[in-house]
């Protein structure tokens, strides 16, 4: 390779990570698909990289310590294919690790809590507002922060619900057996005043429909992955690094486990056909 | 250190190795402290280190190529406790990654399953057996070949029941609502002719009255827990190596996440206080 390549090299990596880079999408499985879903929907020309953690799914109950160490590794692997921006498409994750991977990052790097939490915010008339998400999401309390920075006299009622990610996981999320789940985790929360209710992992959109049956017209059910959409387009635009081209965007899926299950699953949830998924061994990032 | 000592200390490593060496035994999780428990019961005097991997649970919904790294990693880190010989108390790891690493091993490794065919082909009188498990135990077919070996004309029906292992973890195994999913996952079992069933998971012991009193009198219910113990007991004998020391048996507990939560469970499965349990960073191993 002479010099004149070397320059044209160089200047189309930082081309490419200025513009046409693709975002970074990670999860702990599948559940950040519903959040891809609406990145594709509301920026159809970005191109998309998305990471799934199926060999160490579920991330809802295991520790602080963990998450942060597995979410450095997944954003090392990202880098590698030179994202422009990162989306943390898992409530856990955003609940336990974003400050810190923030604070790491000279890319930005979007969750999904303070997005539902504002939509929330912004949409309760009584300011009495549900969360249900994992346990690592509600033990932590950081919907109830982020709620009141927003609204100091907001009342947040959060309940951990962690057999819905099995349930969604595998494939009973329109199954009876759901139903009294449901019932079994948010009778209680059902009795109280909520007129909002988050949604408050990305694998309860998948449930989505049940829940809303289950709660009635007076409750407002929160999916945050429209409005975390939203908050990464304004970035892009803020930045000016929105991809302008006008090919078609690329999709690239990636898990640490169980491929094929997941291209099975990844076709049921997007509209756009997922060809293949790669295998990567996370660990070594 | 002089030399005396140096071979002094030489000699009690080589003399802990052989008979008050500790012995290994893992699991995904919490599920392999069924097996524990029988080894704590038959051989009262053997030391036991146990492995949950608490961080990288459930394992049955994972790849060969996983599993068997997770045991390497898992077998890397038991030896460091100088254990003499290693119970792999996980039926998924049994399945695919058994023979490997014993292989690999210049100790002892034993599995689950042959036991648990064993007793299975000696108390079926027609043949016909049922196996529950997780869904790469029974895609393995391990259980299958195995009870073949010992009897060809054998019957046998695999069912993978992979919402089994997070209502145990979760708490649900005496709720109504498990009494529901035993009747998904095993009413086509039921009406087969099998009269003798397997519990083909660690974690289905847990489950094991309920499943009783779903098959009825005519079936019989294996858990391989007890003639996997009895297995241990025979060859710590045929080698000489088993503990002859009157002093009371130590147990040692250590997992990969969720400390705490483990040992509030093993409280509850085993008739040992357990007073603490220590955390291990196993991707190190």
């Amino acid at each position: 390779m002479d010099n004149t390549n070397g320059i044209k090299e160089i200047l189309s990596v930082k081309n490419n990570l200025s513009n046409e880079a693709p975002i970074g999408v990670f999860d702990s499985g599948v559940g950040g698909l519903t959040v891809a879903r609406e990145i594709m929907r509301q920026l159809p020309h970005e191109n998309i990289v998305y990471f799934g953690d199926t060999a160490r799914v579920p991330y809802g109950s295991k520790s602080k310590s963990n998450i942060l160490r597995f979410s450095r590794q997944i954003i090392r692997f990202l880098r590698t294919k030179d994202v422009k921006a990162i989306v943390v498409a898992c409530n856990t994750v955003s609940a336990l690790a974003l400050e810190t991977v923030q604070e790491e990052s000279d890319i930005p790097i979007l969750g999904v809590i303070a997005p539902g939490a504002r939509v929330a915010v912004q949409s309760t008339k009584n300011g009495i507002i549900g969360v249900a998400g994992t346990e690592a999401t509600i033990q932590s309390e950081t919907y109830t922060k982020i709620i009141r920075q927003m609204n100091p006299d907001a009342v947040v009622i959060g309940k951990p619900c962690p057999l819905f990610v099995p349930l969604v996981e595998e494939g009973f999320a329109k199954h009876r057996i759901t139903e009294e789940v449901i019932d079994i985790y948010l009778s209680d929360m059902r009795k109280t005043e909520i007129d909002t209710m988050i949604l408050g992992c990305t694998h309860y959109p998948l449930l989505r429909s049940r829940i809303k049956a289950y709660f009635g017209e007076k409750v407002h059910i929160v999916n945050p992955a429209y409005e975390t959409a939203m908050d990464l387009k304004k970035i892009l635009f803020e930045r000016g690094i929105e991809n302008r081209s006008e090919r078609a965007a690329a999709y690239k899926f990636y898990v640490s486990d169980a491929a094929e299950k997941f291209t099975r699953f990844a076709n049921g949830i997007l509209t756009y056909d997922v060809a293949s998924t790669r295998l990567v061994n996370i660990e070594e990032y």
